[in-house]
């Protein structure tokens, strides 16, 4: 696959009066960015999410890896960027979905369901998950993540439990964390309603017993 | 500080017939290999655990890289090495210390009591586990971690969990972990006598809200 050369020039964020001519340059980044994503979903599909490094994609989409870095910044940036469609779905449903998972149902049935979507969210994107948690400095501050455990704390103050629900919703979210699930999945055979049923039973006995 | 230099020709594990020279060799090479694990002890000290690579251990030791390799393989074996004095002796209070970390009180106390013990040994040597863990394929499989995961296990069947109680044992372990607690103290102020405390309302009621 090749991608559309950047025309010498095309600086993002270049200070030149918008025209004709800097609006298809923008719209030339813009198609660039989307070609360069789907060569690094090819890559993840084929090879796993650690074999797409900047190099590799650089060489995949036939771009210098200069443009790979002005794209996305970093491994870490690619990988946000590869996710960020994801992300962005799964959090519409538990943030304006349909019930139990979004708004509408009682809150521990809403913890029980959005558990059970997150378990099934990592097993679909988790191995692309997992790769960008190791590539960012602080996994824990990324929006997605702070969006995640805000939600779960707030279910949690729904639901009653009143001590300390921050920390208590981040020692939950740690029992959904990728690496741990993929894990349980991919190496001790753990079948995937073993692991929505553990944090059924988790979180109901949470809320439950206070 | 300087070492031992390795003799020419003594190689760990070389077929010759032990005697005099081969036992003063591996006097050598113990030797050696506690005056490696001091100076990489310094680096952690002096600069964290990030800083401890193989390249800098060998430049502050004063020895070839290649017989930093030797010693321990990868710097994730450098790294288990160091942690596993400290694991060791964490290891002796939970399987044979006094009550209520070691065995005599009741389950739900231990459970209680590992958790705060473990929460203050991860604010010691959690840098360097965190570092450990990262430099392991896979850190759920080394032998520290699967025995901690079997004690938790063990616990939570005599305090009467018996749904699963494997699974629930990785749940519960993942809020112990070490990224995650040195982030809660780290970045945002989380008190210690808090993460204690929210451990203990989560295996309590766990173990209560059967």
């Amino acid at each position: 696959m090749s991608l559309i050369p950047i025309r010498p020039g095309a600086q993002p964020g270049g200070g030149r009066a918008p025209g004709p001519a800097a609006e298809s340059e923008r719209r030339d980044a813009a198609r660039n960015r989307e070609l360069l994503l789907c060569a690094a979903r090819e890559i993840v599909e084929e090879s796993g999410a650690d074999a797409l490094t900047m190099d590799r994609l650089a060489q995949r989409a036939g771009v210098g890896k200069g443009t790979v870095f002005r794209r996305f910044g970093s491994r870490a940036g690619l990988m946000m960027a590869l996710l960020s469609g994801a992300e962005a779905e799964f959090q519409g449903r538990f943030m304006f979905g349909p019930p139990p998972v979004g708004p509408g149902a009682p809150p521990l049935e809403r913890l029980i369901a959005v558990g059970a979507a997150r378990i099934s969210w990592i097993l679909e994107f988790g191995e692309l998950a997992r790769a960008a948690d190791a590539s960012v400095y602080n996994r824990f501050d990324v929006p997605p993540a702070v969006l995640w455990h805000r939600h779960l704390e707030m279910l949690l103050r729904e639901a009653g439990v009143t001590a300390d629900p921050w920390l208590m919703a981040s020692a939950l979210g740690a029992a959904l964390e990728p690496e741990l699930l993929l894990h349980a999945v991919g190496v001790h055979g753990i079948a995937p309603e073993r692991l929505a049923e553990t944090w059924r039973e988790l979180v109901t006995r949470v809320v439950g017993g206070g």
